[in-house]
């Protein structure tokens, strides 16, 4: 676990970050570390920092895929896998603190490699019987499926393997897991999606949006991880195209603003996650958010934020397959009164 | 109950029907019936039919609002409202029997009025306690907005009542409700969606799209009404923008195929209906049966189906207020490999 | 559809019905109605009566059992039943009106043979996919197992199919469906359990007991069948000891007392019952109708009531198989203040 | 964090230990550990340990109720409390490693005070809005209910905020929580119940009973808290009969022997726990571990067992407001065949 911060000087980001809806500083430290599987974690906690960065930095990383990039050619099983989503990290954000948020936006994700995997796991998927929802039914069979990355045309390709179909599918990259430390001095595994972020398999994460995440211990303890080429809503058999990322982030200390759960914003739309079990309490604490992220901030009573949503909002059923289930509430900025100042 | 069944003759709509892709005849004879509070129903069940038409006919009526039409200006309360969701049917359609399936493409709907309406009934929504999720909380207060309607825009305009907050919202109305009688003898309310349709408040069921529903007594018996002028996902707060519709639809029978939950299709997309309870089994049905679907008329084996929408299915949750909860689950059909003959 | 009622005089219960808590007369002539597979019904809802009763009247009869009398020797498969839970009724209950209480006191009941049935039948049960709760997995087999009752130690025998082990189990007779035509103009299933009762597979559907329905229309309409010499809590893989039953029942109605959910009552127990899913909604619905009825009948406020039961109730969970699940909430009278006039 | 370990010698507990079931040594050191607010925990997870036991060892010690003691007369708030749940702990055993299961009987409880305490803290219960399952209601009043405790009679008194009504209430001590560190690194609130035991609100994990955890990390880790002199199914309003315990527990390290969840076991019954949300799943995974117990410890087949519990088994919901819910499923071993040897 070795710290490979760098400095890089006052880099400008001006075109990047010009007109951003956050109000981020236009310019940042570059901050690069190079992940391998040497040093990721597997769970969100309190740990060594790999590196620091101060709030208004870019951080420039690389994420292993959620095998630990242990499946490589058709055959190779699922035993080679030491653990399930290895994360990059912790980045100590300076003078984040408990109570404050961190925004992290998100400037460049790119595939990291010329090859995604997706995997029938027994035991994970929406549709077959899992630790959580056991049956007695024998578990389906394990099952790979190796994805060609095309970078020029920007697709992976899926290749049936009962049958000779193939089809490219476009990329969306984006990281499955980002999220902080726990509060209360818990300690969750990286499979997890909750209060803190984390196995999120949020779409949400991925360029021109930035991502909130509540502070809950000094430095907030950023991890990430979980690359996704492409993913279906419910990554219903458990698995996206599961890829290595290399990425860019700024990141920013919102001082002493207080959220619960983890949100998004780009210049169009606000989006508030819940993450829980079941889909029925995931979609109530996304919309409750949203409905006093709405009152709070734009000055809507929370009855006419009710009845505005249920005429124009939108729900993106992230995923149902991890031990909590993921729910983004959305609504464009458009539908609301200007922000309070 | 009067019939008011009225042969146009055989009016031919080869435009509005050329090219579509379910291979409906092209033509058809055109049934008229106006309905009013006088003779609708508030039931999916066996009744007295209002009107039959032959496979291939196109049916011209319309429907009241989900208030009977009875709150019409601010004021008017919802005890003056006589039932839920009051239908226009049952229009027996010939020839169909119990194991085939009725497709219904939707032609044209328009709104009927001026205005549309949008409520909170206390007991009734995602974010408060109901009937079916009870708390001892007090309930929320009733509350009723009445939404201006703007043809010339395609607009309705939301209009706070605790503030002065409006905003122009685009129509894109449908059917709330569209079922046949249900099978083994049952009858359900018509606030109620499940296995025959019903209160599915799909946005699916709009122009452009055909919906699919299982036949299960001679004649089918289909019903519509509670008409949306537009909603959010979820429908959260118990109403969308509650209209009466003007509506052109052409059925026609599928005979001996046998589908046991309501799907869609257009050009472009196939779409399973789940309608339970938690929103985790109202998915798990939307996706077997999309599944299913794809294994039996695009030849793909279910792990490699699972697999694929794992990568590129899309789910929209239509509401989690009714007694079950609607998730559709849909995929481009331009993922899949062509469909067998 | 015969009608068989015999009148039987006016014979005198004073021993049986003396000291009841429920404040029933305390005679009342005797209904006879002997059912078969001639005249069973398969849904609740309304169809003409079997026979008529008077508040107080006494009705003996006899249900077949789940799956008709058809499983009778080993090798029979489930194929042979005609459909499940077929009903022994409607009784029409004269006066009962909507909004008035149908009080059902069980005064007898007995398994009507020598054996039971337990059947695995695929897509039922707690454990398995069904078609609530699907999943990809192929079904487990069909399996049937058959009891031996012994009427002299008042035990049915279970014998496992893969080994030689088999174990005697105490009888414990109730009907796993009873109930009324339901409200609304809705028909329902004889699978399903919902406010009107039905297959709420309520233990407490016994001898001691007396069970409380909503009357939704006139004559109220009462059905019952699906006989169990005995139950686990929560029935898991979707059958108890499936036997024909004959029973003794004392109907009363309560008018004027309107009701929501079914309840049962004892000289030392009151009972609420909640039918819906997730289990976590049945168990919302039958405490808050456990508190409700506290705090209207024995005068606690609602908040104490609420933390009393939160030391002191207790909680029977039916059944988690049928198309909504069941729980009974329940608190001795003994920590109760006395009963308000 | 003192070391307050004093070693007894080889007291003997022949009395106590003779004819158990589960085959514990019949002597042990004794272990004592006197607990204090100066040394509590709040999480499950690798901590230094307060005290050592060997296999066999009997631990001697205290808790401080779920309110830390903050409250102790009318008009004493919530906001004195400190953090829920503060646990003694945690206990090093010695030998327990990684797929071993620890083996806790539970020799003593008593109540460590004269006074309970109820609360009704706003967020927390089954019947109102919480974190979990949020809502747009106004929370439900902060309301705080003392319980006088009488040790002669074995009895706590609830008295009625707002009425004079008052009832005694039988003990029935048990620890709320009892568990272990969890496994993969994770560290867990002590308000959470999952595999490593917690915050079950078992009142199983009383006198007479084993309870059987999982060790996920050398020397187990184990800790305990939360003591409740007496508790409603469900623990519905948030909160037991919140006490101050004294405890003795005889430890036993069964070697080789793996479990996934927590179980119970006496002379008479075997149980076993699941603890999740919603109920659905904590049922399923509770019937599952019960499936597998008897198939593997008593040789039923897996669908022999599933049918038998469908007749016989019993279940006991034991609560449905901490951030996982926890059933209860057993059977009473006389419907079992002889345990394999």
């Amino acid at each position: 676990m070795v710290m490979k911060r760098q400095l890089i000087g006052f880099a400008l980001f001006s075109g990047m970050l010009a007109g951003t809806t956050t109000g981020f500083a236009q310019s940042g430290n570059v901050v690069k570390y190079h992940a391998s599987m040497g040093d990721v974690k597997y769970v969100y906690g309190v740990a060594e920092p790999v590196a620091r960065l101060k709030s208004g930095d870019v951080l420039e990383t690389n994420t292993v895929d959620a095998f630990g990039n242990a499946i490589q050619k058709p055959g190779d099983p699922l035993s080679l896998v030491k653990g399930d989503n290895p994360l990059t990290g912790p980045f100590y954000i300076e003078g984040a603190q408990p109570g404050d948020t961190l925004a992290v936006k998100i400037l460049d994700i790119q595939v990291d490699g010329n090859q995604g995997v997706g995997a029938f796991a027994p035991g994970f998927g929406a549709l077959n019987e899992t630790n959580y929802t056991p049956m007695l039914h024998p578990p389906l069979p394990e099952k790979i499926w190796l994805y060609p990355i095309d970078h020029a045309s920007n697709t992976a390709t899926f290749k049936a393997l009962d049958s000779n179909f193939s089809v490219k599918i476009p990329l969306h990259p984006f990281f499955g897991c980002i999220g902080v430390a726990p509060a209360g001095g818990e300690a969750r595994s990286s499979i997890v999606p909750a209060e803190f972020g984390g196995n999120m398999d949020s779409p949400e994460v991925s360029v021109g949006n930035t991502l909130y995440l509540p502070v809950n211990v000094p430095g907030a303890l950023l991890y990430m991880g979980d690359g996704h080429a492409a993913m279906g809503d419910g990554e219903v058999a458990g698995t996206a195209i599961e890829v290595p990322l290399r990425t860019r982030l700024q990141i920013n200390v919102l001082k002493g603003q207080k959220i619960n759960w983890p949100r998004f914003e780009n210049d169009d739309t606000i989006m508030a996650v819940g993450a829980y079990r079941p889909l029925d309490d995931a979609l109530r604490i996304a919309f409750t958010e949203l409905v006093r992220w709405i009152h709070h901030d734009y000055g809507l009573s929370e009855l006419d934020t009710y009845e505005l949503l249920s005429k124009v909002a939108r729900i993106h059923l992230n995923e149902m397959v991890d031990p909590n289930y993921v729910v983004v509430a959305l609504v464009e900025k458009k539908y609301l009164p200007p922000k309070k100042k």
